[in-house]
């Protein structure tokens, strides 16, 4: 490689200088000298992933905790193609990515070679902007451009082509990035009209989404509740939910239709906040796809766009209450260690007892992790994080990319052994840059969540061949060794006393630790 | 469920009725009507993967050694989108899959619940035909029509898109799929014009690819080599090639440019029979698209979609030499077991001394793989697998349908560790089948043909975090763990010795058998 800049190193010294300092990767040929290039410019933190879907699901992870966008590396469309459904996820979370897909040299594509495939085809169901850089001199500010769109509000998937020639070929410039604008403000109308619901209905609830969910919006959201008597809830899954002692706590809306209709009646009128009507997770024979119960209407005090919390202070300010003190505050409590069997109550209880400070679990427990929200209501300050786009392998990538913006933070994965098994592959990058990741595995070997399933859809009495689909065992799944051959440390726990003992080795740990519990 | 036949059962009963009778799935619960029809309606195998690329690679593998489609299961569009790396590689090997799509009910798509996303949009780049169903009494022809789609020749990829109502709704009818209409032959002309380049080429070459490479056709090639003294090549990579003692043979084009392009040169002029001129993997600054001798020139004997069998029998007539002996057949020989270190002849030395007849290679051993041809070519008679679309994490899912599609046939699966963990998961689902897989993992802890690829495209000193984002070491994988947590037994060779008996031992095991080889 001569001294002269070429287009690949154009934009890796555009992508930091626009702040995008973290690239999640999984290259392949026609991505070398983006991959060459990092040597020539400090500043960038690669981190490898063994498969694309770890890469994706950690930039998603990456934003919801740093409010940034990292950038990808990935390898044509079958590379693109693996990295989608965490991609599908974090647009729906609303995460911000520079999505980089490597493309064969653009005078090679005509040939067909084995690799070639629409790319830009590929990736539009699960992007919001996407562009083919067409020369090695405008990679610099095409990808300026998708550092602008990565960073709206919300955070946009912004997939930028690099055909090889375009990383190879000469460049001399690095592209600026414009500031992005103010997030804008609702309208008067808006807070005028939410004020009014909220002061003339029997019943009224703020429905809480998407960035509405941190500590001073849901604050606001507590005085707001002082004054009018109104409810808070969130959504059913939720990008970043802020929870523990002190804070003002959000339930989230159950996934099972009648029991969510029942929440959603109880809910009455809404006033809607970075949230939208509910809708139930997946149609059922003759049940409804609204939640809202019939006789409620709804009104959108901010949508994702706005600045939501600027929202509720003028709704706050209209009410007059923006100094009366919240209720909904949780108190501090731990529950007590859990002995004897381990059953869903027992796990709850040693989360509650166990969970450090400054916590960010990340739920994708399904069947499991429903009931551990009243338990761990009172521990110490954290986040919570749930699955938007509802792509099962979400938990464990975006583990490592929330590790990765948190160091000083501990990251507790929840995941149930099927999801787990979907993105397997990010064990290793958590050994490979020693994440600080406790991830609890509960092993019910089946896929439980679709045995309800058939029941909801109708099927009564499931027969073998039904049955032989959902479940996990024959062989059993052994997590343990699982996270041996990756490189990480793991213990099975069989009682309540080896999993707060595991749990407790896992969260004194530095750097990931895996724990199977068997349920 | 009522009595009453739904449409999922009724797609379920036309599959069968086509000959579609082994379902490759990973369900969710908009495919849960499926999933319990599949016990209403006898006849169909359901084989589970745990990752959907370990689904649509299976199928994959399925249809090379069947010749028959086998359908997928797949779980909406993330679903489908964590299949289309392996999808692509089928599109491009021509192999048929009728590849089915749950979708969420047609009247709860417009509520963008969380897993709504573009399904057709999602499935174009990676299928040949895409289908929504519209209502449960149009599922069964659909079936049909995608049954016929993928029953082409070459095979094609058919996406049927299944919405939960028209799963759960009525239906009254069981598609009727019509027999394939006949293979077209090919033109006296194309057949002339190829007799004409043979007789009159200073040097001429019959590259041969897809189904081209089966033991007649490359016996036919034999006599008309014998008779006009023209070569005998294969594509780079093939979907099936039928190789061993007593057969003619064909070496692959390699894959580095300069060696391909020496081959090409001595090759001359071509007769294209089931393949392209060919063309580099990829482009490198300074290197040619396009590997034939430019003094070179091509004729078309036959095309994928024609009877290049009938087409070679045809040219043989033709030159008149349809009852001359052929040219190029391997003779009976193997090498003695190997000792001493592992080296990549040692490692081509066992497999040389221990292949049984009848196996089914399936070849992802990237940068250890190339040297195996020689060694195995007077080994009994055995059919040998490459990736025709080159996204890798293809060989363990192949592996897996071969096995179901030939239960007394030994696959032999040659796989890099970075290849091997795209779809690691492959693993259970050949525990969890007993399925005769000998996996030999070649264990270089790296990417090693990318650094290969770093000097091809001009980097000439790599630094340390280029280096690092092609190491797959910190940690080293542990395959023996891996294969021991997915329930599959295995050994790791660190001598000659030691594969030769982990390999023999293998071999003779029923059921998959994993061998970690350091190299």
């Amino acid at each position: 490689m001569s001294d002269e800049m070429n287009g690949a190193e154009s934009l890796v010294r555009t992508l930091i200088a626009g702040g995008v300092d973290v690239c999640f990767t999984n290259p392949g040929t026609s991505e070398m000298h983006f991959v060459a290039a990092l040597d020539k410019v400090p500043g960038m933190r690669c981190i490898l992933g063994l498969f694309e879907g770890v890469v994706t699901g950690a930039a998603d992870g990456y934003y919801r905790m740093s409010g940034k966008p990292a950038s990808t590396l990935l390898h044509l469309a079958p590379g693109l193609a693996n990295g989608l459904a965490n991609l599908h996820n974090a647009k729906k979370a609303g995460s911000g990515i520079v999505n980089i897909v490597g493309e064969h040299a653009t005078h090679h594509i005509k040939f067909d070679a084995p690799l070639t495939a629409d790319i830009e085809g590929t990736a539009a169901p699960m992007s919001n902007w996407v562009k083919t850089s067409p020369t090695s001199a405008t990679i610099a500010n095409d990808g300026a451009l998708a550092i602008e769109v990565a960073r709206q509000t919300p955070g946009q998937i912004a997939t930028l082509i690099l055909p090889a020639d375009t990383a190879w070929g000469p460049a001399d410039t690095v592209g600026e990035t414009n500031v992005p604008p103010a997030v804008p403000k609702v309208s008067d109308d808006a807070v005028k009209a939410a004020a009014e619901m909220l002061r003339n209905s029997e019943r009224a609830t703020l429905l809480m989404g998407g960035a509405a969910l941190r500590e001073r919006p849901l604050e606001l959201a507590g005085r707001i509740s002082a004054k009018t008597g109104c409810g808070i809830l969130a959504e059913g899954a939720n990008t970043r939910l802020a929870r523990g002692a002190g804070r003002v706590q959000a339930n989230r809306i159950p996934y099972v239709v009648e029991l969510a209709q029942e929440v959603m009646k109880k809910a009455g009128n809404l006033v809607l906040v970075g949230s939208r009507e509910p809708v139930a997770f997946f149609a059922y024979p003759d049940k409804p796809s609204l939640l809202m119960d019939p006789e409620s209407s709804s009104t959108e005090l901010a949508n994702t766009h706005e600045d939501m919390e600027a929202a509720l202070e003028a709704l706050a300010s209209e009410l007059d209450c923006l100094d009366v003190t919240p209720v909904g505050i949780a108190a501090a409590k731990r529950n007590p260690l859990p002995t004897g069997e381990i059953t869903l109550p027992a796990i709850a209880n040693a989360l509650s007892a166990l969970m450090p400070e400054g916590a960010i679990v990340v739920d994708e427990s399904i069947t499991s992790g429903r009931e551990f929200f009243p338990s761990t209501a009172g521990v110490p300050p954290h986040d919570w994080m749930n699955n938007r786009g509802g792509s099962i392998g979400y938990s464990m990538p975006v583990s490592v990319g929330a590790a990765v913006a948190c160091p000083d933070r501990k990251v507790i994965a929840l995941v149930g052994d099927g999801s787990a098994m979907y993105t397997v592959q990010s064990l290793w990058t958590m050994a490979r840059e020693g994440l600080d990741i406790t991830i609890v595995i509960f092993s019910n070997r089946s896929y439980n969540i679709l045995r309800g399933e058939l029941t909801n859809v109708g099927v009564q009495n499931p027969g073998p061949r039904a049955v032989d689909m959902l479940s996990l065992d024959r062989p059993d799944l052994d997590w343990v060794s699982m996270a041996k051959s990756m490189g990480v440390e793991a213990a099975r726990s069989r009682t309540a006393e080896d999993l707060a003992k595991a749990l407790d080795a896992g969260l004194h740990n530095e750097g990931p630790y895996l724990i199977e519990v068997a349920i």
